[in-house]
């Protein structure tokens, strides 16, 4: 592995000894890093006794929480060294989208390694999981239940709520598109336009992940927007997080001062999910003559990108959406 | 009329030099008191162009927005003086939930006039909106979209966006219901339990709201808790509005302090929509035998009455909730 590889670390545990939480034998391996791995270790960890050293040959559960630039080498270095039979999980949040259709983080594990990977998603801010606070969280399945309910079963904790849905794509797709509407959000906050606007601004947004996640996978359910992944997640991020608070700076600053500057200052040099996702989702529309129906993603990526200024944020979403999508 | 409706004021706006933006020639009557009173006023103003005196007897479209506790009295002193052909449209929040069903103020006034009624609601903070800062609202209607297109036309300005959907039981037990969560969420902040819980139990009362409404009305439309009236309204009430700081200052004081002592102290004796809701909808669900099914709503109002410490809206929220309604 490369340079990258050197910053996951990977805990396992066997929990053999604990069959009827987990309903069958097996080894749990979690390939992550970071504060959400940490706290994804710590909750699979409660749900087996013995944690062990790492064998990834032995696992058959596998659980990626990594940051997504990375998963790229984590799974090239896996190739050939996982069993076929093995189960994934994506914790991993940021996929691309590309003009040639998303590439999804799940999908690409599944191709990579020749086994089939289910998402877990939600309105989980890691620090908040680690003083135990309650919290929630969507697995996102394909075809199997019983993998989802071993899933389940490996994350609840008496206070991390998990439940399961059949949209992988749907529930993977709102981990990444909330970043997008909580830039909106922050934009709101750094105008002062107050609750009405925001909670509207909010609202648009949640309504155009949906509308773009049934472009993109027609199998797509309107429920799985209500779960954690959808509805609570858009909440917290557009309440806490730093895509809000970076966008707000953006918008104090009458947009005079880039993204890339503020980024630079305030994530000492991190790069925001959403920037990023903003601009392949616009590139996508843009691609398929679709910008008209989604006034608030293509404003928010022409805000981003200097061409209109933070105040059209309300201006033209509102025009836009006087008739719903 | 008693008590009551001297504190009431009217105004109206015959719009017949304007006849292009309502798109037929009518009298709008604004029948209400209060800030809100005064904003929808403003708003039906700005599409209208001449304000003159009141004559009930005159007007086809009449603008309910009193305190609920009033629109006995007023429903009672308008009956026979008005056109069998006028329109009516709530934006009272607070309905009455009565074992035997819901007594919807739109119903109510459509009985006692004789005339139909609409409804408007959604994410709207009268003081915002008299700010002129951008906000939104969904009209509930019945069965005539000329009419819904008529209201939204009467509303809408360059700051108020009105979206029209054909559920109006939906829309107006959305005005009433989020206060129920707007307590919830108010106990969450109380005590101190973060952003991933307070969005889950946002999410929790969404989804209540949803199942309760279509419970009582198997009309309701899912998409309905998309709108303004839905999540948008749920937002800004969670966040902002008395009934969340009420409830937050209760759960502060660990219950130890009543409902009304707080009320008392806080709203100068006025009394909170939420509690006074959710020990209503608490009886509908008791008496049909379906309180486990509304783990939420049966946890607040157990917390509201004393039953239960503020902590357990966690806790029972969680356990009941662990397989989704």
């Amino acid at each position: 592995m490369g340079d990258t590889a050197t910053t996951h670390h990977t805990k396992s545990a066997n929990n053999g000894a604990n069959d009827n939480q987990i309903g069958f034998k097996s080894r749990v391996s979690v390939i992550g890093s970071g504060s959400w791995g940490s706290v994804a270790a710590k909750l699979v960890a409660f749900n087996t006794l013995n944690l062990s050293s790492f064998h990834v040959e032995d696992a058959n559960m596998l659980v990626f929480v990594t940051p997504h630039q990375f998963i790229d080498n984590i799974c090239k270095s896996l190739v050939g060294k996982v069993r076929s039979d093995a189960e994934a999980i994506s914790l991993i949040k940021g996929m691309e989208v590309k003009i040639e259709g998303p590439c999804l983080i799940s999908t690409y594990i599944s191709e990579q390694l020749g086994i089939n990977c289910s998402v877990l998603m939600g309105a989980n801010l890691a620090n908040e999981i680690a003083e135990e606070k309650f919290s929630e969280a969507t697995v996102g399945y394909r075809n199997n239940r019983e993998i989802a309910e071993q899933w389940v079963q490996l994350f609840t904790t008496p206070y991390f709520m998990v439940t399961p849905v059949q949209d992988v794509e749907g529930v993977e797709l709102c981990g990444t598109l909330k970043n997008v509407v909580a830039i909106a959000a922050g934009f709101v906050d750094g105008l002062d336009m107050g609750n009405n606007t925001k909670a509207a601004i909010i609202r648009f947004g949640l309504r155009e992940m949906r509308e773009f996640c049934k472009l993109l996978f027609s199998s797509v359910k309107d429920d799985t927007f209500f779960e954690s992944c959808g509805v609570a997640d858009v909440i917290t991020t557009c309440f806490g997080g730093r895509n809000r608070k970076v966008a707000e700076a953006f918008a104090r600053n009458g947009g005079k001062r880039s993204f890339d500057e503020l980024e630079a200052e305030m994530l000492q040099g991190q790069k925001l999910q959403g920037v990023t996702t903003v601009r392949e989702v616009y590139e996508v529309l843009r691609h398929r003559g679709l910008l008209e129906l989604f006034p608030l993603f293509a404003t928010v990526h022409e805000i981003c990108s200097g061409c209109l200024p933070p105040s059209a944020i309300v201006i033209y979403s509102e025009k836009k959406n006087i008739f719903p999508v």
